[in-house]
């Protein structure tokens, strides 16, 4: 078989993945809004508790990032570093 | 037949595999985010319970990220030591 | 038909359902990210009763946590001791 073909095959998957992998992105933009929400609702409430309000918030939405960053590297391994054509 | 194509066939499923399996991090993102908007409330209303809100953040953060961390070591699997190639 | 080609198809199709699997994970992590919110405002509503709080929370995502734990099995089960193969 020719072995440009093999290679697209996989290159072409490997497109589709990186694509899929970062719907992944939909989790931590809904809950970070939310957040996000909680916060201008509390600083609204209580002004002087702004610097309060924005450091627990930037700590929350660090944790709920990561499940994004990890859509993000999965993608971009498949787009940058393809591990998967050399197992050819 | 080619055992090209065989093989051809298997990683680039694998790439859509990798794909999907960090789709899982979008509930992790939503359920963290959610208790992050929570969180901000709290140290809103009772500034002087920060450590104890951000501690308890934290631990239920943790528990909530095992399934994205679960899709991460999946996709992984697939990429970077896919054992599925070795079936053929 | 040429049996490596048989095999090819269904070992990549496992790696597709292998992905697939994990995305079982959105659910534990909305569930478990909406408990670890509820437990922040509980703690922050009465501190002293924090152990309490705690280990209710990790009671209730240790449920919640099996049907994630189900998406990995499945998806350990189709990359590590895949059994369809054996089925040719």
């Amino acid at each position: 078989m020719d072995p440009l073909l093999a290679k697209a095959i996989v290159v072409a998957a490997s497109a589709v993945g990186a694509g899929l992998a970062v719907i992944a992105g939909i989790g931590p933009g809904i809950g970070q809004g939310f957040a996000a929400g909680k916060a201008v609702e509390a600083v609204s409430r209580q002004p002087e508790a702004q610097g309060l309000v924005i450091r627990t918030l930037l700590v929350g939405c660090g944790v709920a990032e990561t499940t994004g960053i990890y859509g993000l590297f999965i993608a971009l391994a498949l787009l940058f570093f393809n591990p998967l054509v050399n197992l050819l």
